[in-house]
């Protein structure tokens, strides 16, 4: 299965994603535009996007940083438990999902709901499932932060349960648990980071402390990348590409008390083809960032195919934009694959 | 068993602890040698110290950065495996206790042993064990970073069982399962450190990531936590006090890929205090952190009584000599217990 020279991707998808806002947008929006079809774009600005006057000026803004008609921002709705029907129904044909956020477990999130008792969730969830709305959740609680993914899985279940009409997307998993409940609901979908296939705590803290590389949910143990790599590469149907590529500035992650986040989305494609050639699983590459996505989502796209090359492809140390600079995952490494001229 | 106003420790001992050289020692030395009567010193400079003249050399300069006659530099042996039996018995008088590290597997500890095999050890440790020198180990595997002390634990049975008159101290232990061997061998020892006592892994990646709080072995679980607390406060006979203070420069903390180590000299005995008297264990604090380690290094002391008083202390945010800056734990906090002026 070696010997690739070249390959090509058809519309790329990006299922998790964070633009962010102002000139970090315009940093970091045409990075993901010029290789991705489409993303879903994360609503926890501050504030978070809880009105459709928001959203749609969100959306705005994005087209406008990323200036490309061949790129489709799917911008999600940040969840409460208040939005009545009416609200949902009007905001439906803007949004593909809804982001739910336990509060404050992770950048922006402080006005997440504050409790996950079914109860408390319903009249929102009963509103999203009778509009066939899906619904994205961060999945950790408050717990030690290796367990927080870990214990989080009841709580996915009982949603499964409760809403069985309800698509739900266990945002970035990084545990074989987490794998391994995929199988166990019908209407359990997830998606996975590059990161969170390649990286453990070893990674972050197994020799010098790398700030670069610590993110929430945290990068768990060779057991658990294992797991959420083979899923990967065989392309598990519910299984999702999603970078949560989290731009922070550079001297927010290299200070003391580092925000969390891995930059990834100028890199995604090239690392993901020069990872699955390794493990000769090219040929399900497509559906593992594109056509899982599709049909998950129900998503019609027509925008690109991005042919990528073997050819040497130096991550370059730093992107900036004005006053903001960030930096991506492998700066100053060298890829095997590169985007074609 | 509150209410106490002031509280005295007779002869603290600080068993780990790293004072590096020139400058950084001119700078860390002075703020042990204020409050503790000794404190066992690590080896690990670049060159480590593997030769008497090194090694009384280093002790000179310890003594002349301390400028503190109330204060014994109890300075250890790098271990090596080919050390002749004569070398050992020469340089006996000097050392207290020898410090074996696995090659790489902490700071400056690139030319410890390479192989952790008893019979690879065997020539230097017989040695030891015939001149009665302690063996101080940093037990660590090179596997993944939360397993690394538990995989040791059947390195340290096996010198345990294969010299049963060599005193081995399981050095900065992080785990339960280290508190549980401790009982399980008679010539087993243990230090632990003062972070140790108070975080998890959760305080060093749950929230923000804490570079100053990042050290090896890494904080482990609330469980293991508990275990190394318990332990402490109820003075367990065979487990001693060892700050592992360990100062790296600022900007060596707070970079991409910054170093391992909590500089915790400076404050150890008033967090201990406020700690023990927290847990109401005060009337064991004396033995935790001076005649457990009498005892089982046989040693002697007339140096100095501290007494402390309940009233705030603010931690420096910063201590400083010429060009070195380190930063201190629970800097710019506030302690509720004082060194007496």
């Amino acid at each position: 299965m070696s010997g690739f020279k070249t390959f090509e991707i058809n519309e790329p998808l990006d299922m998790h994603l964070h633009l962010r806002d102002a000139d970090m947008l315009k940093l970091v929006g045409p990075l993901t535009s010029k290789t991705f079809s489409g993303a879903l774009v994360m609503p926890n600005l501050v504030p978070p996007i809880t009105t459709k006057e928001a959203l749609l000026s969100y959306k705005q803004r994005i087209k406008e940083a990323c200036k490309n008609d061949q790129f489709e921002p799917f911008v999600t709705l940040f969840f409460k438990n208040d939005y009545s029907y009416e609200f949902l129904k009007d905001i439906k044909d803007e949004i593909i999902a809804i982001k739910l956020y336990p509060a404050g477990i992770t950048t922006n999130s402080e006005t997440g709901v504050s409790s996950m008792d079914i109860e408390v969730l319903r009249p929102t969830l009963e509103s999203m499932s009778k509009l066939e709305i899906p619904l994205c959740i961060h999945g950790e609680t408050n717990g030690f932060v290796m367990d927080r993914e870990k214990e989080f899985m009841p709580i996915y279940e009982s949603i499964a349960k409760a809403f069985p009409k309800l698509k739900i997307i266990m945002e970035h998993i990084t545990t074989k648990d987490a794998i391994e409940l995929l199988d166990k609901y019908d209407n359990l979908f997830a998606t996975v980071t590059l990161h969170h296939l390649l990286i453990t705590l070893d990674d972050v803290a197994g020799g010098m402390l790398q700030p670069h590389l610590f993110c929430k949910p945290i990068a768990k143990t060779p057991i658990d990348r294992s797991a959420l790599l083979n899923a990967a590469l065989k392309a598990h149907p519910k299984l999702m590409f999603g970078s949560d590529s989290a731009p922070h500035p550079k001297h927010k992650k290299e200070c003391c008390g580092c925000a969390a986040g891995v930059f990834t989305s100028p890199i995604a494609l090239q690392v993901l083809t020069q990872l699955f050639e390794k493990h000769n699983a090219l040929e399900n590459l497509n559906a593992f960032v594109s056509l899982n996505a599709q049909k998950i989502y129900n998503l019609k796209l027509d925008k690109k195919t991005i042919k990528l090359v073997k050819k040497d492809f130096v991550v370059p140390a730093i992107y900036e934009y004005k006053e903001e600079r960030v930096v991506p995952m492998y700066a100053g490494e060298t890829l095997s694959w590169s985007l074609e001229d």
